[in-house]
């Protein structure tokens, strides 16, 4: 709890109903997506404007308690769970688009808006808004920003950060900041915008943020391969991007996925196939159709045991439906999903997912494995439980496993996920003890006192390197 | 002069023709592209390897002596300028293409490489690196990550930040770091990569750097519009933006430009013009074709004087010559040549023009402004004579209003040319006190003696700013 008198500030600065003590407030908002870890906070406060937000950050700051900052939660790494207690600032009530410019093609939106009644609105004045992250009908623009989400659409138009032009943020000390604009083009400093973006709520609270729009395709057409060959699969992915084509989705899935997505949606796929690649080419009606009909040709001449291109939109859905109905159908199977995102250059993705079969098989835990096969952006993804203390051991020895096979092929521990907590201990794989030295600079520069998102990104000691022996 | 135990051992590290110290090394190093900007190195050093500069920088820190990082020098706000002496480190050896991945479209390549040879060979693989700034002929790869360069095609295709995602580099202390990979998505802690493009050499020195690229478009169409009235050409960039079309270039040249470019280029251009728009397109035929066609129906409709669009590639690289020519064409009217490149959202193009001319006219100086008019990122320059105190004086004043202009348009103090010596006293303008602090913040955590590239961003005494008086 904190003291009476903060607690009495924060109620005077958001009004009585919008900051809350009760048993039920600090429960609802002490964990996040992320299986297996909660941490109560001390308060919840829902702030209505940026005043606000730096009102309640400097008199948080004065008494030295930490705050994190949320959207809806969806966080999958621990990034949103108070686990030095604080206040989580949910960010709901700013959720207004404060501005589209039609001429400049920029939308300025409050960050609690959740993503999809944003992209609804875009669309509707035919414009454009790429970021998809599969969250995002509950996820926030906020949270999208703070962990650079990224999405299906990702390969050919970039993730979060690609359209985050301008921010005004919150520091630590309770200053108001802007970065950017309207602007294509702003060198004018270091770029703090982009360093904000995924900066996962430890730098500042991110309170407006400029967004670049851009013209919608013209068209849009979808097809499924299906491959007895995962390296066919894989070399289909390759060969599209060897002749030049960025198709808008290029999606995967694994045999163990397939299984489990066909028992759940009964779409009568084969299931003894090794892979699944969905695949989706928008644009230009012309260029559409000849992407799509030379993608077909890679896929047949890669030996697909079957191919097929949506007919018509509901025909499309129907078979974007297997790779949407993915993470819900592994989530039915056990009772405990880690969902993960190590990722590689996309040249690598086949041997990746064997190296994922292997290490699962290695200690006996099932993992399924599906994603972004465009951008060598996978979802290995363990169905386990989480009352099962030696099977969940394991679980977290494969993932190890996994991260480190990802680093060894040139990849990342995370891709569209965020470091949060769970892969905090990872970090230095990636980027070295010289690259958290710099990491913690900037994190001192900005947060002298480590109260914006404590325990987060940074973990006080780094896993050792598993010697992977492979013969 | 360094101090001889240091120029010995500089000359063991690099051997002992890659270090000079000879007047006609210092001189030549003296200055960059800036006009009436010069101070002398101590040193100049040529590194042929990342080992070589992680042991120069080493040598360097132990003797406090600060280390400018350089290509060409085509720097135009001061930026390799060594203005508190010390070594220039020149990285034209280091200039290998190191791999080219095809399946993961990626380009790895030292710093010191030329862009337009870099850019040559990319092309001649049937693959497209879109930034082009307009000193590619000369300018290198590391030159242009230093300054976030931008160029003709930034509308369309973003700047050189939008295309670099890895890098080597070594920091000030001499450790080498590796960020990014050859991955589309990467959220493994904040993103230095990001960080490191545009920081104009004051937080590492890059010696390596992973690019992405893209397929090629299949055609392209060239076409120029002449207008009598300036806001007719700004609302024809409005309006093609409005319409859902992001062109590939979208150029700008005022009355004052197109004087003097008919004078050199004797290209026939109707001088009593008060602006001409030089739009690209680029894409696949079908697509072109339409877009130039509405382009020109918008053309039409804001009455344009005279629309022509280029038959052939020899006719479009006759269109073309009129804006390419513009810089040259100035520099030739006077002894001195200021290129600036102060930056406002798209739609306050014209307004932007306006108070540019207001501004020469008030202070009694030539400024022809020509730009990138897509990007709203526009180049006000000045023919003056550095000689002449009293008109040197003026047209810096002239220069600190159009800045507060652009500031007060909502737009920046540089788009593209960095800040360098010359806009570090009004960097506070766009950033903030606040900003400022911060990102000084960044620049401790990784520069914490002030080495790499000191006097620069930050200036002694920000400008105070100018009240502008309009009726």
């Amino acid at each position: 709890m904190l003291d009476q008198a903060l607690s009495q500030k924060l109620r005077q600065i958001v009004g009585e109903n919008y900051y809350r003590d009760d048993r039920e407030a600090l429960v609802a908002h002490s964990y996040d997506g992320t299986p297996m870890l909660q941490s109560l906070p001390d308060g919840v406060i829902y702030p209505d404007n940026t005043q606000q937000v730096a009102e309640i950050i400097k008199h948080l700051a004065e008494h030295r308690v930490p705050v994190v900052t949320r959207g809806s939660g969806t966080n999958l790494s621990g990034g949103t769970v108070p686990v030095h207690g604080g206040v989580v600032m949910v960010m709901h009530r700013m959720n207004r688009i404060l501005d589209i410019d039609l001429q400049n093609l920029t939308a300025t939106v409050q960050p609690g808006i959740l993503t999809g009644d944003f992209i609804t609105h875009i669309e509707s004045l035919g414009l454009f808004y790429p970021p998809d992250p599969s969250s995002m009908r509950i996820s926030t623009i906020g949270g999208n920003i703070a962990e650079c989400s990224g999405g299906l659409r990702g390969l050919k138009y970039g993730t979060t950060k690609d359209y985050v032009i301008g921010l005004e943020a919150v520091l630590a000390s309770g200053e108001i900041i802007r970065t950017g604009g309207k602007l294509m083009k702003d060198v004018a400093g270091y770029d703090l915008t982009k360093l904000l973006v995924g900066s996962e709520g430890t730098l500042a609270v991110i309170t407006e943020a400029t967004l670049k729009l851009v013209p919608p395709p013209k068209s849009k057409k979808t097809m499924i391969a299906m491959y007895k060959d995962l390296y066919g699969a894989a070399r289909t992915v390759s060969r599209i991007i060897e002749a030049k084509m960025i198709p808008a989705t290029l999606e995967f899935m694994d045999n163990p996925t397939i299984r489990v997505v066909d028992d759940y949606a009964k779409l009568g796929l084969k299931r003894d196939m090794d892979a699944i690649l969905l695949i989706e080419q928008d644009g230009d009606p012309e260029a559409v159709e000849r992407d799509i009909e030379r993608i077909r040709e890679i896929c047949e001449s890669e030996k697909a045991d079957q191919i097929e291109v949506a007919k018509n939109q509901e025909h499309a859905e129907k078979l974007l439906t297997a790779r949407r109905s993915a993470f819900t159908a592994l989530a039915r199977l056990r009772p405990t999903t880690i969902l993960e995102d190590a990722t590689v250059p996309r040249s690598q993705i086949a041997e990746m997912v064997l190296r994922i079969n292997e290490i699962a098989q290695k200690y006996n835990v099932t993992i399924a494995t599906f994603g972004h096969a465009g951008d060598g952006n996978l979802h290995p993804t363990a169905t386990t439980d989480a009352r099962d203390a030696d099977e969940i051991h394991r679980v977290e020895l494969a993932f190890e496993e996994i991260f480190e096979a990802a680093i060894e092929l040139g990849g990342t521990i995370t891709g569209e996920h965020g470091v949060g907590m769970v892969k905090a201990p990872y970090l230095e794989w990636k980027i070295g003890k010289t690259g958290i030295e710099i990491m913690r600079g900037i994190k001192q520069a900005f947060d002298p006192h480590n109260l914006l998102n404590p325990g987060k990104m940074f973990a006080n000691e780094s896993r050792k390197r598993v010697v992977l022996n492979r013969a």
